[in-house]
């Protein structure tokens, strides 16, 4: 039997289709190159705008890790560490990007994925003298990297905690479109806006080929960011091509369009997945959800899908992880849905 | 009156036609992550082809700078230099992220951008002791910075100089597709994988959106590169996008073929200029060429056409640099062409 | 009350009087800079002949920290990470050093100080790919930092599993002294420089004013290791005063002459202590001992000496560190011991 | 015939006896460690006091290059450079330990070894853009790697024009003591502290066993300073070996007394020279001079005195560098112009 479908992540796909055409359409036009182009100039006002704050600064990345060890080591100095809950894609799947630019992460050990001022706290109270590094920001994904999403007063009080203690708070926003436009939220982007000092929105997925745009709204680390984009290879001689993306996602709700159809398709399996009568790891919030399911029926399961099995629970049950997309099309979903149901009725 | 064209680098537009196409026939495939998709894998089985090592490692990045700063840091060692030529891009135009890496740049003034073995070994020379660091590896660019190109005698001698002396030969080929079909050139791409240990291909400035892919033939340098690439942040999620690129590019002659049309444009125009009695800063050999034209000439001509005044020449000359590209229509070549004649005599 | 003593540490006085009268002794003699001076010449020949190890090269730092910063550092490959217990000085108290020579220090956690190949093990299974770090060597400490001792066989299955797993062993001896001359101890000098690649053997804590010896037995981690002692400003231009000294402690017995002191001392305290009926945190085995005592006795002891609280334990106990060194007089244990004596009487 | 004297350098000997004196006066006190001493303290306030800034922070270190490293890497954002004369200290002869950092030294050519504003104003004019580093510093050494000094007015000058901007300007003081007592100087302590943001004072070469005391008068770059301390391994456990030296050096002016004496001796060596008819590249300022003088002469010279040969001049003329100390003995010079005088006669 082939595969049907994959659910191992979502970035499995290219582009959405209005992205493409966008490129295609402004494809001869010349440009200036490094980002200063039309596209990214307009782009960062559909997304100021979007926001509510037109003093940020908008710049693009080509990725995630990129994005993230640009706006941290341009913020710490050398001696201060940043402060990531132990789930933390920085402090786990980046290859040491944050060590190799001189930061130590401070660890916060976290079981939903996110920090709170008390994790803060922690931190900051083992960190005595200059014989430690000394904790400069706070590092938060949203969604996390195991699906979960901060509330709005989640967000607010770790902003104010953070403000209080001289942190700065930076949000990992690699999947930011499917937190804000989930079931669960009660965030919009200008809370984001308002309760960090900066974050990025991933475009790589929720839509685009590639592309993460940083968004500054603390005036203090505005300054010469351009230079750290530089000297981190991330200033794109076609810059262009990011812009394009982004000004087709922000221009009239592309962005919002897709995460609503990666939440819709991970809430559809979720919702029959519970209807089965099987529980989860964490609450269903975002497009990555977390079924435990039993072993048998996850090996089954396995001929004809592809995910990852995350984690063992009991004797014969396990987590496994199913991440949705803009692209995964309803009609993978609901023979998945049904799949299950069969296979269930098979084990008995 | 408007501008009609831009000559100021060879990175104003987007892609090739065919390019954007293969994007988007390829779009809605699911594939690995991280450039471990199809595309990749048969992008690089054609350029092993073309190079003539099908034992060599073939990765990609979204840029030069990057490429740069992820060879040059993965093969020194935290006390060794890299030799670059004064006008080395990394030396210059890289927002110091040689050093950024913990590598100083030891240079050798070189007055046409090339390096031969006696000024490598003019580095050599000063570097004694342990009071200094020891240079390990030697950095060039073909086409370098200012148009020149490597003879296939130039960079065989420099490679045996370099392996000799304990130092790695790394080429920077931004313009590697323009420096090969030159008409000046007798290098072909086998020449440049037996005489440099690792060297990258530039695929931004020969007509993709984005992209280079690095090579490396040296067996010492191939373990773990993939670290340094995500360590770096230039492992893409969706990694598929350069591979598609680089698949069409030398699937089937794409990538000389972008090649062949930029370095025409370029000499069809350095041919009528020296028609009209100018001179050159070099010998026009790649698709930057430098002109040397009277200051009022020079003056009408910006009315019209964009270009970068690169140094005064004599009281009432200058040299300017004029880049042409995959995408640089025929039409506008011949108009600029006119122009300046037509210039020319009105000014008399 | 005035302070009688402080057992705080064991670097709180200068150095041992034959090491200041060979320091006036040398002083006008002329001699080279930068370790080539006849003292660090003949210093290294009397540590190589005392580890067994004639080819072993030795080079001097002014302390512990730069000696950790500059081995690992010279060990490690940009993406490569060192494996440390928890309590690893490295892992706490040095300020974020590793990570500002770009490197991660990946933790197991620890009871005791110690590593085992199990801990190691349990590492190694979670860094899977380039996603994340590569660990590229152990780093322990000898005695640690909680006053544990390694075992000879304990050792040698440590670097017996790191040689099989591709993991250099690094022994950082500030305290290596205390370590080796300990009457738990079963390990000499020949069996460290045998079962690591590279260890430093502790200066400044065992009688030296300043100055720590760097080891390397494994060929592979020799050359250009000047280059790193430079380029970390640790080549001292009066090499000599590192030299002088080492050669003194060296020469005919006064560092283990030193660690046999310090050790008596803590073993008399903690034998005293033992008797009274008080326990310990670990087995007292080097110059740092942990008492357990009544938070009473230990706030009217603190009017008279110098300590830290280590840890809460029960209700109304708690841990304190003793530390003494080889300038702890024994007039000021005899009063300590029998003042903890009558403070126990005088509280009952 | 066996060597006489060493003229090679002002760290060939150890320490001025009344150091060597105090350690042993203070070896049992017991200390805090890691420059909290008593010494540390009040060997600060008298430095503060020399300078006429009570402000002022006062840190130490082991050495130059530890001292230089620490201090601009402190200083500077990630993407900025410092401005360096070629001739530089840290430029040639500190093993690339600046880029270590991760920083670029901006360099401009100077033929004296000093800077003038002009001189920093051409490297500025040449940084433009992100695309490139940005200048955030200029390093001076006085006195300078070629023995010349900076007068009041110049380095107000220099100061005055790096405010205006944005650079902040640190000395480089190895050689301060002879600097200021040059008979060519008219440059106070108070002006250096003036007219600098941050400047080191020279123990090594100028009577202490080693020691480098940090001065920061710009209130923007004192705080944290000691993270930066610690993390480079320049914390030492008895930082009281640095304080008990400055202290002797400061208390009652030994710190000037010596580098009277050296200038003395080299003065004396340089006016025997003028007299016997031979020039001096530069005028002989500091303890560093260079006379030029015949081939044959330098070799039979060199038969009794150690001393580098600096430079070709003419065919038959070479140019030597001769350096004195506080420890250079009267007997010693007196002997060896008598040997200059009696060689040009015999050489005739």
């Amino acid at each position: 039997m082939t595969i049907r479908h994959s659910f191992r992540n979502d970035y499995s796909e290219g582009a959405h289709e209005n992205i493409l055409k966008s490129l295609f359409e402004t494809n001869l036009s010349q440009q200036d190159g490094y980002g200063e182009d039309d596209y990214c100039i307009e782009a960062s006002r559909f997304i100021k705008e979007k926001i509510g704050n037109t003093d940020a600064d908008v710049h693009y990345t080509s990725g995630g890790t990129q994005a993230n060890l640009i706006v941290i080591s341009s913020i710490l100095r050398p001696y201060e560490s940043v402060i990531s809950a132990s789930t933390g894609h920085i402090n786990i799947h980046e290859a040491g990007s944050i060590e190799a630019k001189g930061h130590r992460i401070s660890v916060a050990e976290s079981e939903d994925g996110k920090l709170t001022p008390s994790m803060v706290k922690s931190v900051l109270d083992v960190h005595e003298d200059e014989h430690m590094v000394k904790p400069g920001m706070v590092y938060i994904s949203n969604s996390t990297e195991i699906g979960t999403i901060y509330k709005k007063d989640e967000l607010k009080s770790l902003y104010e905690y953070c403000s209080e203690n001289g942190l700065y708070l930076f949000m990992d926003g690699a999947r930011l479109g499917s937190a804000i436009e989930s079931r669960e939220s009660d965030l919009e982007f200008s809370d984001i806006a308002k309760y960090t000092d900066v974050f990025y929105i991933g475009g790589t997925k929720n839509g685009a080929l590639l592309g993460e745009a940083i968004v500054i709204t603390n005036d203090d680390l505005k300054k010469y960011f351009r230079y750290s984009l530089k000297q981190n290879g991330a200033l794109l001689a076609k810059g262009r091509i990011i812009g394009v993306q982004f000004l087709e996602l922000f221009k009239d709700g592309l962005f919002e369009k897709n995460a609503v159809h990666a939440n819709e398709m991970a809430f559809k399996i979720s919702d029959a997945i519970a209807e089965l009568g099987y529980g989860f790891l964490g609450t269903p919030s975002s497009n990555q959800i977390f079924p435990i399911l039993p072993n048998e029926l996850i090996g089954k399961l396995s001929e004809k899908y592809l995910f990852y099995i995350w984690s063992k629970q009991e004797e014969d049950t396990s987590a496994i992880r199913i991440v949705t997309s803009w692209a995964t099309p309803v009609e993978a979903v609901e023979e998945f849905i049904e799949d299950i149901g069969e296979i269930k009725e098979m084990l008995r």
